[in-house]
């Protein structure tokens, strides 16, 4: 039986223009033959006995099974007492660094040429401990949580990242000169895990300062690694150097399993309509392929998507072309 | 007694390059004949009755009594205990909103030619608490601090500053996707605020999405105001849009009083050498100028550095140049 052969990956198609960017990525899959059978789940909460709101089991024993998935943009509901699903699906799967890589695209101009950053976040603390408290009236606290155990993990992880993938330097993202114990703690971890690295280069550097070199310089980084809420701010900045959400891929990495998103919204003013960009979750599914070590399809899916982009021909309105959703992931397929 | 005219201004020169930035001002403020007198005054840090380290008297008797101050940069002391004596100054006199301008200087290109937004930070509490505890070995939490008080006084703050410089719109910027309470409360605050200011546009928008818009077109926003982390990080990638801090000024706003500062460093590589780039501690005092209502000679000198800086004849070693510290203070002086 050939397909027992074929692994299972989760495939969350997501909300608004999730579906046709899932859509697109199935198909341009097919297109290059990757050996891998998609189990399509839906994520939309459901009540459980206790009364609580929270993701269908269906889709947490498909992740917990393969170990790995894709997910579409998801729609946060809105209200009291709903948290954001996109998080909801870090925490229950402890996927603790996210992974996202900025490039410039060849051909697709933006005030920056030159970026090639990666940017390596604490994904299950930090500022989003979700403790907060109202101590009086008017006076609120919010925890930012810091454990060695979740800054040693994802130190290790950033360095052993850069090793892998033959970069330069990684750089510790913090403000430990003002959050002295949590942001120190944080620090600390990423020196230890630099000494076993010795090829990999380190340095340490204030949020504010990498905000300020970032933009006037992204050539000046490499691979950064930072608490939660850093790596929100300075991944989504980076991303805006090379053109947005929409063209930028992003991993969920964790012990027992692993799930890669396009992080862009759902478009709802354009869903249903043939004029998304499947980009981002494309090449969401193209780190998924290194991932599983399917390193020849990944390359070979890659360089189509972007070799369509850099031509020039098919481009979505995002970009500032006018074909539809299908006929760029036509073009790509073309090109396999 | 034709000196007891002039209004006294506390002058901290500061580290570094700071004496000698310090003392170009003076030379500018002189040449334009601008009605003050400096109190030039030192707050090395000294130990007090309780053996502890703190500014000295005499400066906080300076500021208390003159209600108005420049600074230059100061060093922190390296060192456990030692908490940076730019915050303990924010602290200590209570200056609860940070104003940083940022506007693309004629002349002097980046990659942004437009940008002119301000920045309106919170600047007594939020991550800046100084809470922190270490629950159990390798368990660390940091307190982010909100309080309606200190987060109404910066949005109304916000609100009247964008009116009375006839700016268009205030942008309240948060994570209280996140942070629902803490940086909620802040929000709420914010949308109070914005009631009364009826001819200012109003927009709430998230940290990491302004981050990404901010890079890609700085144009899209005006006068932004948010808690104090966001504050450091948005002021910083700001400055970093038109050239760094050694352009950019910045005001600390109190109740009873105000302290301009450059919020650069204090190169210690350059300093004595007259290499320094005056330019952020002057527009700082000019800032400071306006505050007092001397609106005019504000903006005679802020013209004639601007012009100077444009022509590019006279430009200090940070913005290409080789032009001394005094030779580019001169010409200022000249065409004055
Ligand atoms: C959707 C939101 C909760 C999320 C975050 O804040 O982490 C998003 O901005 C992201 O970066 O994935
Ligand atoms: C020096 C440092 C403590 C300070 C801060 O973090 O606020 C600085 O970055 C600033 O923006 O004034």
């Amino acid at each position: 039986n050939f397909s027992s052969d074929l692994r299972k990956v989760t495939l969350i198609p997501g909300d608004g223009i999730g579906p046709e960017i899932s859509a697109a990525v199935q198909k341009i899959f097919s297109a290059a033959n990757v050996p891998i059978e998609w189990e399509v789940v839906d994520v939309t909460p459901v009540r459980g006995p206790d009364g609580k709101f929270g993701i269908p089991q269906g889709a947490i024993d498909s992740v917990n099974k393969n170990k790995i998935g894709l997910k579409g943009p998801l729609m946060t509901p809105i209200g009291k007492g709903h948290r954001s699903l996109n998080l909801a699906l870090r925490k229950e799967f402890n996927l603790y660094a996210n992974v996202r890589p900025c490039r410039s695209l060849e051909g697709y101009k933006t005030l920056y040429d030159n970026v090639d950053v990666v940017t390596i976040r604490e994904n299950t603390e930090g500022e989003y401990s979700g403790i907060e408290h109202e101590i009086v009236d008017g006076v609120v606290q919010s925890i930012k949580l810091i454990t060695e155990d979740a800054s040693r993990r994802v130190a290790d992880f950033a360095f052993k990242f850069a090793k892998e993938q033959g970069r330069k330097k990684v750089t510790a993202v913090h403000k430990a000169n003002i959050m002295r114990m949590s942001d120190g703690l944080f620090l600390r971890c990423c020196r230890d895990a630099a000494k076993n690295f010795p090829e990999v280069k380190f340095e340490e550097k204030y949020l504010d300062t990498v905000c300020l070199s970032m933009v006037q310089d992204p050539n000046k980084f490499d691979v950064l690694v930072m608490p939660n809420l850093y790596g929100d701010i300075l991944s989504d900045m980076c991303a805006g150097l090379v053109g947005g959400l929409g063209l930028t891929p992003s991993g969920n990495i964790g012990i027992s399993g692993a799930l890669f998103e396009s992080v862009h919204g759902t478009a709802p003013d354009i869903a249903g309509k043939d004029l998304a960009n499947p980009t981002a979750l494309l090449l969401s599914a193209v780190m998924m392929l290194r991932h599983m070590e399917l390193n020849t399809h990944a390359d070979k899916i890659e360089k189509a998507c972007l070799e369509v982009i850099k031509e020039g021909t098919y481009r979505t309105g995002d970009l500032g072309g006018n074909a539809k959703c299908s006929e760029f992931t036509d073009a790509i397929c073309q090109k396999l």
